[in-house]
């Protein structure tokens, strides 16, 4: 592994624990702490369905996301993590309650790193929310 | 970059020409002499929907995703590929019909590799299929 995929790997972990963290609590600063200017993701359905632009849409989203996760999205398994020198694909599954009903996901997030912040990445569902 | 990550990435790229070849044409025998008999894989909805096991259940598979997107289903971009000594994740955009309805999705396949064969894959949705 080079020297910039091992920097990668490692600022995309340390976020991925942040955005781990932001699930479980709301408390998303220290993830929010770690986004570039000029971060963009990708989410798969919803009000925030496609391409969403800049730190203040992605504040917005994990508000709204904590808000319709009470208490907390709960990872329950970490099955893969693969990387290159710019890009962390965490593939896990989570659980907890969606507007009080039981949720079940199985959830890949793909890290776009530069420097030491996040500056984009994409999600994708493995599941109908239901069951794994 | 190992000899055991180098050979994981070549057999997953091998693999996943054959994949999107199967999706484009409907044929799948390629991909599926790149299984290993004990294959499984993970699917996000439908009646597929969750694991499912072993060479047949695939074969049955596949004939079903050909028979809903005829005539082909067309890889439109390939955003990423991140890989680890196993594990090898392709971020992709398709496009088609499905019933013959405009179809898009972004898409995460996960392949984990065994010898020169694929041995399990998760499959992942980023969009609600009606647009990226």
């Amino acid at each position: 592994m080079t020297q910039n995929s091992a920097n990668t790997l490692s600022v995309a972990r340390q976020a991925f624990e942040y955005f781990t963290h932001g699930l479980a609590t709301g408390k998303w600063e220290a993830f929010l702490d770690m986004l570039t200017e000029d971060f963009t993701f990708w989410f798969p359905m919803g009000k925030f369905h496609g391409l969403n632009t800049g730190k203040d849409r992605a504040t917005e989203f994990f508000e709204y996301v904590s808000a319709s996760f009470k208490p907390g999205l709960k990872l329950t398994s970490l099955d893969r993590i693969t990387s290159n020198e710019t890009t962390v694909v965490f593939e896990f599954r989570d659980e907890g309650l969606l507007l009080g009903q039981p949720y079940k996901n199985r959830v890949a997030i793909s890290f776009d790193v530069r420097g030491d912040k996040i500056c984009s990445y994409r999600e994708y569902f493995g599941s109908d929310g239901k069951s794994y």
